[in-house]
């Protein structure tokens, strides 16, 4: 009964299940599947799953296992493992595949190299599509993708794609030179996940050939790990922007959270600080007209909030490609202008608010003042903090929320109490 | 020389490049160019190009570069333009065409429906291999995915998928039924587009099958358009988040821009006066010790921040299905626990701080309860907060930055100054 039922459940489904069972439950499943279905289900667990499934395999039946999973997929799972099991498993291989495995974990993971996978069908550009139909009727099945079929010179050189679904149409014998689309987008090994990604977007690609310096096609990467690559930016900038460091995963031990976030919120107490520093230059303002410091917080936090917003849409277009140095500028100015609008809605009403609630207009006026510099000041922090960190080299996105609000509190307070200052006579 | 160029440049950097053109420039361009290649430039374009490039052209040219799109492209292009002119355009197409658009566009552009097309390969059950691949060839070409064939009854229910690749190396006449893998995955037109992506992205699909109530196969979602999604989903949540309301675009006009904010920053502004009050309510405590203002942006902020984690981690673990109400308890208790122990961590070190530079111990005491009180509240609400917008059926995402801040500044300030005037005494 449960053997039929394993033959209906999707891989991933299984694999989630499973990591829900005790180890003896799960060997005792493991008994009615062969190693073709152990390789489907382990390949598409989540990194941590995968680490336990494997485990409850010895060596030699891990090695099995192997033997039906993408060259991608046993580095990721190879780069997981303890180094001394890496190094056995790769001595139990076939030669033939340990060196690519070997050459596969020599790559940065957030890298295409790292990325890529070896199954790919490669052709000469000499044959004929009779030829090529029946190559890739052999190498077809041992593939990742079929659809597009890569074509070589006599050095490997990757020189074009041909669809199959043109060969299929081609007459008999027809030169797959004249088939082939010249005109293929690749990335080098080195080149970043992100900007990967961003060209598998771009060109609506479902596979993406890795070529070497020498232009050497040396692997492929699927639109199934791209979609990973956008998701676990997308992960990335939502937690740098709040100060939490790089993770893959959502969910994680609390010690591990904490190691992540803590030194974020100490960088965040020194802004902090810096913030109530500026205060306390004002201590003997305040003294004399308390009420103040009831306006403290409305001039901080609008002028962070509307850095926010400016924050989250530089963030985007920068990781969308759709805003860079080129036009980063426009961007800028546009960001301020709208600060100033958005500023000057806010501070009118703010202002009236304040007047009519104190009774007395210079406080009205003092407080339009400060939201709408203080705006300003968040749009232009909020574009040009990531702006910054991206020119210098740095993840834009890195803690860019706690460096823009440590700028709209403390040049809210600074702006907010200098003008009171000047205008104190007229509040007392 | 152009037209030579124009065989070697793809066409979604053509798009660009002509976007940048002025209105005469782009029409000389159009003349070298075939309605072939005129399709693929504009079906690759973004939305406000497509609008422009198209516009250049008359309706009968309209029609004819139609003619070599699929359909999703042609009822997205329809959806954004004048009404007049769609109906014009239904009417100028053969009635088939006309039919299947005038379908596509009932459904709302962010569910399955209005992400599918219908250039799809169905073949009934009951063909042999050899038969299928002859339909594939005769199909194929005006297909938009060609490695999974659907595989349909007589009623032309959906009921399961063959590979390309196993019908190339199958043996002559095999019936197709042999190799139809029968588990397959797909979904209603209804669907939310978020889930649908979330289905692509977990079962590693490059296409994915649409039918209705009655399981008949009506479209399929391909992964380009997939990764869109994830990315505008994407855009959606870090906008949400910091009150911008709904854009699809990262790149808008100010004026609309400006719309997208300034309401959620009048929101914020009344938050902002809460916290304001909450001020007001102690003025003659701070009056008798005025050096409690410049700690107030330290516990509102640090508490701020720390709630600013928990956000950012609940929204993405939602948006990625790894928490879900199953878990949101687990996952509210570790969050309560990392606001715990980093508050306290950050207490200690801010208490020791205001005591030395003070030189009184109980505003050390007074801000140390304050801040650790106040960072578990920003992580309890940080997590609170999505997980009960998404209980009510609103996007958990949803202008949650603001929501946060307002409670972790009131709350903030009412603890620091509810405790301080316990110990007014002793600060004095
Ligand atoms: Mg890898
Ligand atoms: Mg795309
Ligand atoms: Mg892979
Ligand atoms: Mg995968
Ligand atoms: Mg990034
Ligand atoms: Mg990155
Ligand atoms: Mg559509
Ligand atoms: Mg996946
Ligand atoms: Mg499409
Ligand atoms: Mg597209
Ligand atoms: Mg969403
Ligand atoms: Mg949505
Ligand atoms: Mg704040």
């Amino acid at each position: 009964k449960i053997k039929t039922w394993l033959d209906t459940v999707h891989p991933v489904d299984l694999a989630e299940i499973l990591t829900e069972l005790k180890d003896e439950e799960i060997l005792a499943i493991y008994e009615l599947m062969d190693y073709e279905q152990l390789a489907e289900m382990i390949e598409e667990a989540d990194e941590k799953a995968q680490i336990r499934l494997l485990k409850l395999l010895d060596l030699d039946e891990i090695i099995q296992v192997f033997s039906y999973m993408s060259a991608d997929n046993i580095t990721d799972i190879m780069g997981n493992l303890p180094f001394n099991e890496t190094k056995q498993l790769l001595k139990m291989m076939k030669e033939e595949n340990a060196g690519t495995i070997r050459h596969l974990l020599g790559y940065y993971s957030d890298t295409a190299g790292g990325l890529m996978t070896t199954e790919f069908i490669a052709l000469k550009e000499n044959l004929t599509t009779t030829e090529a139909l029946l190559k890739i009727k052999q190498i077809g099945p041992k593939t990742e993708i079929i659809e597009t079929i890569f074509v070589v010179d006599e050095s490997k050189r990757l020189v074009g794609t041909v669809d199959l679904r043109d060969i299929l149409v081609a007459p008999d014998d027809q030169p797959l030179k004249e088939i082939t689309d010249y005109n293929v987008i690749s990335v080098l090994p080195g080149t970043d996940q992100e900007k990967v990604a961003m060209i598998v977007s771009k060109y609506d690609l479902t596979v993406i050939p890795v070529v070497n310096r020498r232009g050497v096609l040396i692997g492929i990467i699927t639109v199934d790990d791209i979609i990973d690559v956008i998701e676990a930016e997308n992960t990335e900038d939502m937690f740098k922007m709040v100060g939490i460091n790089d993770e893959e995963q959502v969910i994680s031990p609390v010690r591990i959270s904490i190691r992540k976030r803590l030194p974020w919120l100490y960088v965040n107490l020194i802004t902090a600080f810096t913030a109530s520093f500026t205060i306390g230059l004002f201590e003997d303002v305040i003294a004399q007209v308390v009420i103040l410091a009831t306006f403290l917080p409305i001039v901080a936090g609008l002028g962070g909030n509307s850095g926010q917003q400016s924050l989250a849409v530089m963030i985007r277009g920068l990781a969308l490609g759709e805003i860079d140095f080129k036009n980063s500028k426009e961007t800028l100015f546009k960001e301020i202008l709208i600060g100033l609008i958005n500023g000057t809605a806010i501070g009118i009403v703010t202002g009236l608010i304040a007047y009519f609630w104190r009774g007395n207009f210079f406080i009205g006026l003092v407080i339009f003042l400060a939201m709408v510099i203080n705006m300003v000041i968040g749009a232009l922090m909020g574009s040009l903090i990531p702006l910054g960190l991206k020119a210098v080299g740095i993840d834009p996105a890195l803690a860019s929320s706690i460096f823009l609000t440590a700028t709209t509190d403390t040049f809210g307070f600074l702006i907010f109490l200098l003008l009171s200052s000047l205008f104190l006579k007229f509040m007392i």
